[in-house]
């Protein structure tokens, strides 16, 4: 018998000691025979699927059956099953949260864990690889209904699963986003991500974990037609390393750490991705180049945290933070960080969001709200409400009262559909086309959000 | 007869007419002949003496009688005149007020205005020359006791004058001097500059004249390693122009703009040499790319504005303006627009004030005092008061109620050496040794000025 069958038969006589009984639909046996007794992974290339997200398994057992995704050990399996047991395998095995599987692979090296790192939390946008904490959540735990959690598979387990999405001919969005990130990646840099990721400990918080200072780094002056902000791991010890990371921190978390400022569900890195690098999406370094600049918005000159303080009354329809304040100075030391080598007072390339042209027919919030089911709903919510984990907001609210409201620039549709035309879908796993971008902004547009603070302060006069 | 000769009868007879009769020393009149019957300036070569410091007019005839100042007219009207009568006309001839005498040269093109107005109040410091009214006072009325007044000049005695100091051998100080800066000047610089000062008219407040818009300007990228600011011809029309200005001015004349937040008689141009442009001199483009950054002084990382309250407490002993006052605005809009094209972050080769080495000796404040009175009284005076023009400051007090206080980073002798050393005598007339440079600074800094406003609020727990 090869390893793998005796593995099988031991496995499988496990799962039925350690899967509580009472509630497991039978065919979880199956399950435990390869993914481990608590389905936490079984050794190297099997996955962890326990607490995946019901939709999720379901809609992978459908594409092993259908045949759309093919495996030798999943394929048969899938197939003997009926549409109500997966239903029920999904809605059990979602429910599990047992502990992380003993990591069988070696120990990577220093070099390796942080090229994986800065791909899992930075990305490489310049071949199209976004962050992977930014669709699977900050720590990797994944964003229901659709999205898996990355956290607690093994390493020999993703970087098979990256390799065969270079490969998959799944159109269907997540996989075909996943199938553009993963050929942006080489085979170096898929080795990098599954070692980092493979290395998480249980709980590990990946978003707050600081990066070692990469002592060889030197910043150099960079052309403003072709800029690169600097990797984490330029980020300096010491006091200014402090407040670059707590600046980012904020970028990303903005909700969680400065709550009296935010006034609804949104994060700077909302509007500004990638932690404000992506030049597609009004990155902070082309603004911290240009500021203070004048503002026919507020007629007046706005200093760089004067226009920020612009994003917190209107985008994030909440409060200012004082330009003096703790929280202002972490972002503004941030995106000094992040122009680093970018010359003062030259316009960047990429600044804002690209121009869009006129549409060729009206905007149609109609054809509009098709656009959006196929290509928004999925990470957005049908209500257009956003989606969370752990309580903590992934993906944006669009409209409603915990979204931007009607004095932010987004909500100009001219605005919403550049940017949407640039950045969206996110990881450009498909871009829409000009009229398509100009229908989905009118759509989103449609829906009701809280007031223009300046309208309610003239109507209280 | 000569035309001149004609000229000298006529103006001889006018001049018993024009000039107070009453309280004028009798050889007023040889003094009209050629300057004219106001002493406003003859024709062509001739200068206006009226209303020139006493100290200077005496200086000056007493380097004709002793053949220091060489001039076949003056050279044998001062050898006639006694030490007496020479005071008398000094002091009669400092009183007088009249209007500027009419010009007579042609209309210099926009072209050569631009440029003597740029080298007048900018100055080409990569070739040792300092903007004229920096010594001149803002709107060149001269300084008394020994700077003169350049307003009111004939332009073809103002290119002479400057053409005659290429070649001075006159060692001492004001003329050691304006020989560098002569010599610093292409033969149409000199012409510009003649022009420019040529043609103002009397009363024209020079430093508020906002230059015109040179269309053709465009930014270009910089290396940190050598890095020239743009020519006030950059500075844009509208808001942000109009900000970028209005930061100059508060530069230049900071006490006399925001009185509520300077509490002595410096302005921020007196640390920040030549608008915060001069290299050697703490300029201002190097610390804008180096902020926000951590201050041991503050133990917190400092945002440009923070800084800048730095000065306001403790070099201009005053009360910080608000991170969000037009006052703030307007100098960071400034220092932005003065870092064009600098790269971000990326610390200039020429930053703060260069590191000068320790000296050979302890530093002597009894040396210090001779180095004082050698080099440093002239403008500063004895008293270390500074001087006025029209009532506001020119030269800065280096000590005493009206200075900086202890707090400041220029009451550290190391610091003071080094300013010193790399800046003064102004516009480098001729360097101190690095002995004199510490020996000066303890001298300065051994007098007293306000305390530290540290200090006093922990005297008042």
């Amino acid at each position: 018998m090869s390893r793998v069958r005796i593995l099988f038969i031991v496995m499988a006589a496990l799962a039925a000691v350690n899967v509580h009984a009472a509630t497991r639909p039978a065919k979880v046996a199956v399950c435990t025979a390869c993914h481990g007794p608590e389905l936490n992974g079984g050794k190297g290339m099997y996955p962890r699927i326990a607490g995946q997200p019901e939709a999720f398994i379901y809609l992978q057992l459908q594409n092993f059956k259908r045949g759309i995704r093919k495996n030798p050990l999943m394929s048969p399996v899938a197939s003997g099953l009926s549409d109500a047991e997966m239903r029920q395998l999904a809605a059990y095995i979602s429910t599990l949260h047992p502990p992380f599987a003993k990591q069988t692979a070696a120990k990577p090296t220093a070099g390796v864990l942080a090229r994986g790192r800065e791909l899992v939390t930075v990305g490489n946008w310049s071949r199209g690889v976004p962050a992977c904490d930014s669709c699977h959540a900050p720590d990797l735990e994944g964003v229901a209904p659709s999205i898996p959690s990355l956290a607690g598979q093994p390493e020999q387990y993703l970087s098979g699963a990256l390799q065969r999405l270079t490969s998959t001919t799944d159109k269907s969005l997540p996989a075909a986003t996943m199938h553009k990130v993963a050929n942006g990646l080489s085979s170096d840099d898929i080795k990098a991500v599954a070692a980092y990721i493979g290395s998480l400990k249980q709980g590990e918080r990946v978003s707050a974990v600081r990066p070692a200072f990469d002592k060889a780094y030197r910043p150099v002056a960079q052309s403003p037609d072709k800029f690169t902000p600097p990797p984490l791991s330029a980020i300096p010890e010491g006091p200014n390393g402090d407040a670059i990371w707590q600046g980012l921190r904020l970028m990303q978390h903005t909700r969680a750490l400065a709550p009296k400022y935010v006034g609804n569900d949104l994060n700077c890195v909302n509007c500004h991705i990638n932690q404000g690098r992506r030049g597609t999406s009004a990155p902070m370094w082309a603004a911290y180049v240009m500021y203070p600049h004048y503002r026919s918005k507020n007629k007046q000159i706005n200093t760089i945290e004067k226009r920020i303080q612009g994003c917190f009354r209107f985008s994030m329809n909440g409060t200012p933070p004082p330009a003096d304040s703790p929280e202002m100075t972490a972002l503004v030391t941030y995106f000094h960080w992040l122009a680093t080598g970018l010359p003062v007072g030259i316009k960047p390339k990429q600044s804002g969001y690209p121009k869009l042209v006129a549409p060729a027919q009206e905007p149609s919030i109609t054809r509009g709200s098709k656009v959006y089911a196929a290509n928004c709903a999925m990470c957005h919510g049908a209500d257009g409400h956003g989606r969370t984990a752990r309580g903590a907001q992934v993906f944006p609210p669009l409209w409603g009262p915990r979204s931007y409201n009607n004095g932010a620039g987004m909500h100009r549709p001219g605005m919403a559909a550049a940017f949407i035309h640039a950045n969206m879908p996110y990881a450009d796993g498909r871009q829409m086309t000009v009229q398509e971008a100009w229908d989905v902004a009118a759509f989103v547009d449609s829906h009701s959000r809280p007031p223009d603070p300046r309208k309610k302060k003239q109507a209280g006069k």
